[in-house]
C-alpha cells in the first residue's frame, strides 16, 4: 500500500504541532499507509526536523514562487491562500489514492478502510449538513483536478472564504449522488456536535474514530501541567464554546509523551 | 393524489396555532394533497374548530384510551407520551403515502415533490447529522409497522427521550443505505443551521422551502405587534439562540393574517 497516503498541511508552527499529533496518532494506530505532510514556507526548522521523524515524506510548498496556475490563482486570490496551498494535495500523483486530514484532527482508532472509498468521500459537516467537511476527505491526486480546482477557485473564489467553500462548490454532488462518498460521521467527529445534540453523542460518540478540533481554539492555544496531567484553564463543564476534555486531554497526552521529546531534540 | 396527505400533530393549544400556520403555509403554496392533523386530547374546542376550516381531517388521537398496542407501550414509557402519539400517523391507512412535518414548521414553497420519495426519507439533523431530524419525514402508513414502532419504543425506549431518537433506531440505515433517502436540507432548515454556518446558509438559504423552528423557544413564544408589523422581544442581531428574524416574521404575519380571524370566529 505504498501508493497510497494519509496527507495533511501545516502553514506555520501551531498547525505544525498539530500535524505532528496527528500524524503520531496514525503511527500508533498501526496505519500501513504513508504519512505526507505539506509545509508551507514559515514552518521554523525544529518543526521541520519533528515533522521528518514522523512523517514519511516533508514536501514543502511554497504556491508563490510556483510560477503555475497555482501562483496565477494566489495572485487572483490572496484571500485563499491557506485554501490554495490545501489544493496542492492533488499534486501528489506518486500516490493513487490519499486522505487528507486536517493539521487539527486526531486519530482514536486505524482508519485505513477509509482507502475502499472514492474521491470525493467525506463526513456531513453538522452546521450544514448537505455540504461536506473539509476536515477529512478522500481523493485521488491529478494534475488535471488540481488545475480545475485553481481556476474555479480564481474565478468563482470560496464562499466561506476557505477551502471547504470551494471544495464543496466544486464536488457539488456529494449531497445528493452517492451514498458510498458520506463517511459516517464519526470519521470527523467536531467538538461542536457533542453539546448541539448529546443524546447522539452520548449513542454513537463511543464509536468515534477521528476527532476534528474545528473552530477557533485549539488544542495547542490551552496549556498543559504534565505534572498533574491536566489540561490549563478548560473547565469540564459543558460549555458549546469549548471542546470536550477527553479528547482535548488525549491530545495533550499525545504530545507531551511523543512529540514534545522529538521537538526537545531537535 | 387523495390518497396522499402531510400530517401533522398537535396536543396542546400552543401546538394547535402552530399546525394552524403550517396548515395555511401549505394551503397558501397550492398543494394538491390532504391535510390531516392528529390532535391528542387537551386541544380545546376553539382551535379544533379553527383546524376544521384548515385541514381536511382532524383526527382525535387518545393512547391512554385505545386499549391495543399503543396503550400498552404507553403504559411501560409515560415519559414517552408525545412520541407515541406521534407514531399514531403510521395508522393513517386510508393514505398510501404521507409527510409528517412537525408543528413548529413553515412551507415557504409547494412541496409536493416529496411525495416522489420513499419511506423512510428526511433530512440530515445539524447537530449530528449521521441522524435525520423527525420534524419532517415521508412514511407509509401501516398498521404492522406501526406495531413494530411501538413494540421498539417500549422495549428500547428513546436515546434521546423524544421521536427522533425512536425512529433513527428503527430506521437505522438512513445515514448509510440509499441517497434518495436523504432529503435535501432545505426541506428541513432549522433556525440553528444559520448562525452555526452562516456562509452556507447566505450560499444555499434562499432556496429554503421548508423552515422548522426546532428548540425550546417556539414562534408562539414571543408577541407579535399587530400595528407595527413586528415580532416583540426578538432582537435582529445574530444570536445562535435566536431563531432568524425574517422567518419568524413569516410565521407571526400568516398567523396574523389567516390564522387568527379562524380563532376569533370560533
Ligand atoms: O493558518 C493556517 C490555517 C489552516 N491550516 C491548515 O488548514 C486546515 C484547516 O484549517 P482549520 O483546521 O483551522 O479550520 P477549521 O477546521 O477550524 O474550520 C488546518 O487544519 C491546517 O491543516 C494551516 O496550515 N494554517
Ligand atoms: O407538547 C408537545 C410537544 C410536541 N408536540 C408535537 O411533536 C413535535 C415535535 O416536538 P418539537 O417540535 O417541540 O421538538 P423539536 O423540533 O424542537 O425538537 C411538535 O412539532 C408537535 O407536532 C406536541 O404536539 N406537543
Ligand atoms: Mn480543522
Ligand atoms: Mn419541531
Amino acid at each position: 500500500m505504498s501508493d497510497q497516503a494519509f496527507v495533511t498541511l501545516a502553514t506555520n508552527d501551531n498547525y505544525a504541532k498539530g500535524a505532528m499529533v496527528l500524524g503520531q496518532s496514525l503511527r500508533n494506530h498501526n496505519t500501513t499507509r504513508k504519512l505526507v505532510v505539506l509545509l508551507g514556507p514559515h514552518v521554523a526548522e525544529p518543526c521541520r526536523d519533528a515533522l521528518h521523524s514522523i512523517f514519511d515524506e516533508v514536501i514543502m510548498v511554497n504556491v508563490m514562487d510556483s510560477g503555475d496556475a497555482a501562483n496565477l490563482a494566489m495572485m487572483k486570490r490572496p484571500d485563499l491562500g491557506v485554501t490554495i496551498t490545501k489544493l496542492h494535495c492533488w499534486t501528489l500523483v506518486q500516490y493513487s489514492k490519499c486522505v487528507f486530514m486536517d493539521a487539527d484532527t486526531l486519530v482514536l482508532s486505524n482508519i485505513d478502510e477509509l482507502f475502499e472509498r472514492e474521491e470525493l468521500s467525506a463526513a456531513p459537516d453538522p452546521g450544514w449538513p448537505d455540504c461536506f467537511n473539509s476536515g477529512v476527505f478522500v481523493f485521488r491526486p491529478s494534475n488535471e483536478t488540481h488545475k480545475q480546482l485553481l481556476t474555479f477557485c480564481s474565478e468563482k473564489g470560496s464562499f466561506d472564504g476557505g477551502d471547504q467553500g470551494v471544495l464543496n462548490s466544486y464536488f457539488n454532488t456529494w449531497a445528493t449522488a452517492d451514498i458510498s462518498k458520506h463517511l459516517p460521521f464519526i470519521y470527523n467527529l467536531s467538538s461542536i456536535a457533542i453539546y448541539s445534540y448529546l443524546p447522539a453523542f452520548k449513542q454513537y460518540g463511543h464509536d468515534a474514530k477521528v476527532v476534528h478540533f474545528l473552530g477557533k481554539v485549539k488544542p495547542w492555544n490551552y496549556s498543559y501541567d504534565s505534572q498533574r496531567g491536566e489540561v490549563r484553564g478548560h473547565s469540564a463543564s459543558p460549555d458549546p464554546c469549548h471542546m470536550h476534555p477527553d479528547y482535548l486531554l488525549q491530545w495533550w497526552q499525545l504530545y507531551a509523551t511523543s512529540v514534545l521529546p522529538l521537538l526537545q531534540k531537535a
